[in-house]
């Protein structure tokens, strides 16, 4: 029997050799580094038979792969250090039983059902035994049981858990099992298909027990409840720092959570799940968003239209949305023996306004927008804040143009998208490329095969023709054209389409859309559906974790508070505040009964950007002493100054700012 | 038997007395010039007898409720009119059929069953014909019946009409007819309770036959259908020809005419009745009105928010309006075993957003405005262009504050009314205060009789206090509270309800809303819901009717043409668009084909305000030559000139313009 080395040499083994062997083979260094082994790409341990003619890598600590073998022994471990926890404060070792214990992103669990409930203070202990596990370095060693004999062992020890396990393997399987320690009864040994790393003592100390959480058995709410444990690891230490700043942070960002501090938004459970109400401070930054929205389109050429909500039934089973649609719309209204549909999606509507009045080539490219409320309905346990929602009040246009202005719309469309992402600070995003599925056609898309590929051909030449990064995906398109969904990744890591952008060859014949051309023959114009700015729910969750709460000057709902010194400073702080709102800026003066220090806090909690101080100084030289969490704190800067400053941050929507002369 | 004349003298008379007679015990002069009598306030004519003991005023053509009697005998009269007509042309009398013919606001009309359908040429023969039976003044004379008699009268003719209406009669009733004419047979002869004027020859020559139209019989539409000639009629010329203008001008300013004209909105048949599409120049409109509405509400504290348009059913229930509001929403949607209703008011989502933080009175006032858009259930023959709709923009705000500021509040509310009533120039206005009828209460009114007279005061006393013009209606109230009905009067003489103003002392309960007062105790706040602008259809619906589409300059969805001379002007055409654009103004160019002649024609018929005629003298100068609806044409202003006189006349909303310096 051989192996191939990653290199391509061959290797010569008898048969039966283990990864163990293969390293060894190769030399006597590697087999003392070796970790676990590659098999045909497959993970295994250094246990495992090797097949004859099989590609075998050797994977040491400096392949990032070794770390899913950790995190699957570390889950062992955990498991000991639970049972010896326990049994060492008097529990049976029979009453503490296990589910399963498998790797997850950054880490592992493992399933408990014990005597008793575990505490945060239990996790601290428990890591302490599983370092002493690691530091004992035990061997893990596999051996397997015939079925029959696998379900003996559990049952005498009255595990249902196990023993459910097995029973649910195919009969005749043979069981694996993995043993850490030099012999049964010492350690620990799992009923488990591996792989593993060789020996307890190779697990890095990178490792911390996050969590305590309840999970059903099996994820069945009929079943026990069990406790499970969930541990993160990783090879180095800056990993490991890295990863728990990360998931603080994104708590600390969490836009649910800032949303509540911030007053941005509410969810009531009198009004329905996924309907957010705004609050004065959320509605600010809704509006700024609409602004920025509006002068970017008028710039662009696009006019506003406004359309209702609802509509009867039938605008909806021309443009194709209840038959292609119907599962992500409310439900219908009966109204004098019609039905209505609130709109999922406002383009039937557009469709509605270009067909109203002839429409020559002179007309085109016609760019209808509207910032459109649209409801949908998301299954309850999908909803999430802001970013899983109901009600979305989306940043829609419909571009209807003829098929040789295509293009230059369609990368004007793309330019709005990257003109924005520079304006937030959004650098990492990716564009995919959504198509069709052949096997789709007539069910999930209008079965107009060639057309599909022609205007996916045809989108497919505007981005490379626009220089445009992106990749293609099959079977994610809308029903009736291809679309570019814009993905991006927030500061925390947080990743989610933001955006389509659509290609719709369906709809305007649909409607009977039509424009005389030059020849005075009537056409059918093609349709691009946008919406860069994603509606305001996503948009603005995606903003609150993306800035931390601490928004641009522009964005921010209250832009400066000013904090009287003392109560007879209040006529010069209302005095402040006039000239800032006088140019546009929204300033709060602080007239309450705390101390100064505790208003700065509070303006500070709030992530107010300018807090502006001012006592009989300032007062006699009309000027402001200032904090900010966007530059270093300054005293007695003047008043107009001051002004002009920040008016000049808003107006140019600055992100970074240049500290005032 | 005796009757008191209006000056209280006592007048006796014999028995059997008839208005003539009271009119001739009087004097001869009065005799002569009597059209008809008022007996109690009841309008009678001469010949009936009056009672003992009443008052009686003879009426003469000075007083203006004597056209009521004129015109329900021009409706004999064009019933004569029609009979000799058709008759004339060989119809048998038996086949000219009558319905009814009764007095309407400025005229009559009267239902006809006719061999033939008439045309327009015909009304005009037919009022020819009328004209010469006034000159013939034939005496009008009263005779009655009993109902046998009577319908043995029609029946003999065949009459089905009139049979059908004595049959309606009860049982032994006494039948009253009218003639016109010496004798039976000629002239003409009709069932009729009066009363008339007592000769032909009194009637006025200022009426005019306007309109044929079908009308069902007894409008009901499995009855034939009826052939309806309508007419007015006034006591002068002039109060003619002011009717048959305004008519006229109704018809031109009709929103929905130039609603369609000017590009305004669309109804369409696909998304239903009552649900307008604004196209882009309607949508302008919209949204500067919606700007002004944010401009003057921050300056007068109110905070921004945004709700959903539809909520579940409990909301509705908690806020009162499923029990009482019910009939006038859209039907519940069922998802998830749950009902949503789309919703008929902003005010339960306010109320949450209220109750969504912990309040103090410090607090207080706490003004929430959103423009949000409401739907209501009209009756389908309710509906009329944006005036009746059942998509409803609201300029919606609820102002939450304590006993001790309600009066302030609801003082700066009306305040608000006439600020926008200044800036439109409406200045014929109403103000209508609402109040609950006892027999309501716990059915159109919630059950609080004590509340609704407090609160009731509490408004009288504040519309006192502020001298605010108004009249005290019963049963008009809201469901929650009593309100001020803000009812105006257009351009064109239409009148309607452009906003209330409402107190709500029931709401906050039913939300559990509070704050903590100046002693630490938990406190209901008081609620007023106001809509000063009304919703954007009926305001821009209004406005159309109001200016004639007229708009002032910064209503003007396009506010500026740019007509080049020749096609080598265009860049310069373009460049006065930029310096006009870069300031905020609408401007277009009309690049087209057209002569010039043809395209400031097509500018005209658009309303656009200013039309900049730009050829080589402007071009050289850089100024521009301009019409205008609002100024006297002007040739060669400047160009910066020209843009900051509009710029003012835009920043400043002005309706009446100080022409160009």
């Amino acid at each position: 029997m051989h192996v191939l080395l990653p290199d391509g040499k061959r290797l010569e083994l008898s048969a039966g050799a283990t990864g163990a062997d293969v390293a060894a083979a190769i030399g006597p260094g590697l087999a003392r580094a070796a970790l676990g082994i590659r098999v045909d790409g497959r993970l295994r341990d250094l246990q495992s038979e090797v097949d004859g003619g099989a590609t075998v890598a050797i994977l040491t600590s400096r392949d990032a792969e070794v770390i899913e073998l950790m995190r699957h022994t570390l889950a062992h471990v955990l498991a000991q250090a639970v049972r010896e926890h326990l049994v060492a404060e008097g529990a049976a070792p029979g009453d503490v039983r296990m589910g399963i214990g498998p790797t997850i992103e950054h880490g592992f669990y493992y399933d408990f059902d014990l005597p008793r409930s575990l505490t945060p203070d239990d996790l601290e202990q428990i890591e302490v035994r599983m370092r002493a596990i690691v530091a004992a370095d035990l061997p893990l060693g596999r051996f397997t049981l015939p079925r029959v004999e696998a379900l003996e062992r559990y049952r005498t020890q009255g595990d249902p858990y196990k023993t459910e396990l097995i029973e649910d393997l195919p009969e005749g399987e043979t069981i694996s099992f993995y043993r850490q320690g030099a012999e049964e009864g010492v350690g620990f040994t799992d009923l488990c298909r591996g792989p593993h790393v060789p020996r307890t003592g190779v697990l890095p100390p990178h490792f911390k027990l996050t969590t305590l959480a309840g999970a059903y058995w099996r994820g069945d709410e009929s079943r026990p409840m069990l406790q499970r444990i969930y541990g993160v690891a990783f090879t180095s230490a800056e990993a490991l720092e890295e990863h728990l700043w990360r998931v603080d942070e994104a708590k600390r960002r969490d836009h649910r959570k800032l949303g509540a501090e911030l007053d941005i938004f509410v969810l009531d459970e009198d009004i329905g799940p996924g309907l957010p109400l705004w609050l004065p401070r959320g509605a600010i930054m809704v509006e700024e968003i609409e602004r920025l929205a509006k002068e970017v389109e008028a710039r662009g050429g696009y006019q506003r239209v406004r359309s209702p909500h609802l509509s009867k039934e039938q605008l909806f089973l021309k443009s194709g949305h209840l038959p292609y649609y119907e599962h992500d719309m409310f439900p219908a209204m009966v109204l004098d023996d019609v039905k209505y549909y609130v709109k999922p999606m406002n383009c039937p509507f557009h469709h509605k306004i270009f067909a109203a009045r002839p429409r020559s080539y002179r007309d085109l490219p016609l760019r209808l927008a509207e910032y459109g409320t649209c409801y949908r309905y998301e299954d309850h346990g999908a909803l999430m804040g802001l970013l899983r929602v109901r009600s979305m009040q989306m940043n829609d246009a419909h571009i209807y143009c003829t098929p040789e202005q295509f293009e230059a719309e369609f990368l004007k469309v793309i330019g709005l998208y990257l003109e924005y992402f520079e304006l937030f600070g959004i650098d990492s995003y990716v564009m995919r490329f959504s198509k069709h599925a052949p096997e789709g056609l007539g069910k999930k898309y209008v079965d107009e095969g060639e057309l599909w590929r022609s205007t996916e051909d045809m989108v497919r030449r505007a981005l490379v023709a626009g220089d445009v990064s992106f990749y293609e995906a099959d079977d994610e398109a809308a029903f009736y054209g291809p679309k570019i969904d814009v993905q991006i990744k927030s500061a925390i890591g947080r990743e989610f389409t933001l955006a389509t952008n659509q290609v719709d060859f369906v709809q305007p014949g649909r409607f009977d859309l039509h424009y005389v051309d030059e020849h005075g023959e009537r056409k059918t114009p093609l349709c691009i559906h946008r919406a860069p700015l994603s509606t305001h729910e996503r948009m603005v969750g995606f903003l609150i974790e993306h800035y931390g709460g601490d928004f641009p000057l522009w964005l921010a709902p209250e832009q400066v508070r000013i904090v009287p010194i003392a109560d007879r400073h209040l006529p010069y702080a209302d005095e402040v505040a006039e000239a800032l709102r006088a140019v546009g800026l929204r300033a709060e003066v602080d007239g309450g009964n705390d101390r100064m220090n505790a208003k700065v806090r509070a303006a500070e909690l709030y992530k107010v950007p300018y807090i502006a101080v001012v006592g009989d100084k300032e007062h006699d030289a009309r000027t402001v002493s200032f904090r900010s969490r966007r530059e270093e704190a300054r005293n007695g800067i003047d008043l107009e100054a001051f002004t002009s400053h920040l008016r000049e941050q808003v107006a140019t929507r600055a992100s970074n700012v240049t500290p005032i002369a």
